[in-house]
């Protein structure tokens, strides 16, 4: 991959503006964990692991900001920053995965003194990220096993590089499959509204050279008809304990036509995305954001002024529309209740 | 209705241009039938039935731009007339139904003098048009016996006023239901790409003070499995012989995601959409479009430079997934074959 999607450098942290792809590839160095939280907020950067990423390096850098005196006000500090950065987002689980990861290191070492606290969240978080990239290939390569020679595979939204450390859950599984040598295409939904898949999917397979075509999300449909899809995959925000799956709105309507038309549905994401405290997907909190993401486009009114809007930023696609979810460990097909559970215990 | 969508006036064919809505309400004044053709092709107006609407006032137009000795020539030219107004859009029927009924009125007043064809011409497209409006009422009135008291309406990109010579047929029904004092509301698909939901439905249920909300299209599947849209209503651009529906893109994945909702999805269209001709949806046309309309929102690009696009702009619903056609003959609920060949023989 020719770019980063976030890094640790020089005790700041670096991300590629989301916001401003395609059109202008620009880094921002973030030194405050206030900014960071605005970055996640702002969706400077988003997807589900990279936003783990970007929290668990916000911890890091908060504690750096951190001035006290005694552990007590330290860990007190500290534990604002963690509820800072928890507020951003809802429903990411990988959020609050690696926030709780960061809180774990702090506690295991409470015992050594403040610099040495801050060098290990710092090091937990630059783990975080090495992580997700291996975990990213792993995913890659077992996913790359389900795609036939020829494929055309529909995505929505972006599960890419640019979604994760590198490499991609959905975009990884693609990108394994195109390094094997299988001639594929990607059919891209453009994901209104806030066009991932336009500016983001679109740009970082033609970065890859992997052949991609731009749709708008309501032609999947038409081509999954027509039989133009061999199959479809997708990431992942918050999968539950029966596989139930919250991702990018659009993706429950992907998962509906892709059964109708018999067209495997599959959901590449990490453990991490996993959260079995939840049952199944209902009790997964939906983002709703600004209506202003529905009525302007490039800044500019495409609506009335003054209409109400719905902007749910995710939907919940149950467990019986999708074929299988492609982790890191293997590829889980049906059964998910057992299973998903066994592998979270390995 | 607060606008008219088009009308003959002082001799010349005036249209809203719908690519200017909802930011400004102009009205362009056309008085040659070429510029009429480019009016429909460029979408300044657009909608079966108002494309058809337009089609016959440009054969009108057209007639009385023809100069000739002979009435060979003349109908030499008025062939050629129609031939220019039948290639501007492929799909909707409406278009080549319209034009077909000025070639019968001409062929009916050929023993006329040339003038006084011009005027039957003129008189025919003007009817075409009073008829649409009709139609539209009393589509209105046979859908909204279908709409429940308290209702939330889904529908998909504009079969309004804007559609037609005036009430709309989706939009008919839903006036229709609100004008016979039932509490309902609307949400509208923004129907990418040329967003005819967010421009013009939000637009012209505003005016008309239809509580009407606007969601992205692939929002609808979250609101269906939400319980929150009592039943779909929809326009068509052709409807085959056993039913089968050609409708804006997208169409048949808001029917396929209301089936599996256990929602009722209605097509409300006059009886000049119907295709007897085709035995199924398989054989229609379906135009599509320059990708600039997916790639550039406002002018500006929303997805890397040289992307490769596909843009149908329309797709077919089988039969199988409408609960019923909405005619201004009475309501069609299945055994569409036969039913629908009795209408049109009425």
């Amino acid at each position: 991959m020719s770019f980063r999607t976030i890094e640790w450098r020089d005790d700041k942290v670096v991300m590629i503006d989301q916001t401003r792809l395609p059109g202008e590839e620009v880094y921002i160095e973030y030194s405050d964990f206030k900014s960071v939280a605005e970055a996640i907020r702002g969706m400077v950067i988003r997807g589900a692991p990279a936003i783990g990423v970007a929290a668990a390096m916000g911890v890091a850098l908060g504690s750096r900001e951190i001035i006290a005196d005694t552990h007590e006000s330290f860990y007190q500090q500290l534990s604002n920053v963690c509820d800072i950065l928890a507020r951003t987002r809802p429903t990411a689980v990988n959020l609050f995965w690696a926030i709780e990861r960061m809180k774990r290191v702090a506690e295991a070492h409470r015992d050594k003194d403040l610099n040495s606290i801050r060098a290990f969240l710092k090091a937990e978080a630059i783990s975080i990220e090495q992580e997700d990239l291996q975990i990213c290939r792993a995913i890659g390569r077992n996913g790359a096993a389900l795609i036939k020679e020829g494929a055309t595979i529909l995505t929505h939204c972006n599960a890419g590089g640019l979604a994760t450390a590198g490499y991609g859950t959905a975009l990884g599984v693609i990108r394994a499959a195109h390094e094997a040598g299988k001639n594929i295409q990607v059919f891209a939904d453009e994901t209104r509204p806030w066009l991932q898949g336009a500016r983001l999917t679109a740009w970082e397979l033609m970065k890859d050279h992997i052949p991609v075509t731009l749709i708008s999300d309501n032609m999947a449909g038409f081509f999954m008809k027509k039989g133009e899809i061999s199959c479809c995959v997708v990431g992942a925000d918050r999968i539950a304990a029966n596989g139930d799956t919250a991702n990018k709105i659009g993706t429950y309507s992907v998962a509906v036509l892709a059964r109708e038309n018999g067209i495997p549905f599959y959901v590449a994401a990490p453990i991490s995305t996993l959260d079995l405290s939840l049952e199944n997907g209902e009790a997964i909190p939906i983002e709703e954001r600004h209506s202003r993401e529905v009525t302007h486009l490039q800044g500019l009114p495409v609506a009335p002024e003054g209409i109400r809007v719905r902007n749910p930023a995710f939907d919940v696609t149950p467990a019986k529309y999708i074929t299988g979810i492609i982790t890191e460990k293997g590829v889980v097909r049906g059964d998910y209740e057992r299973v998903l559970k066994r592998l979270v215990g390995q």
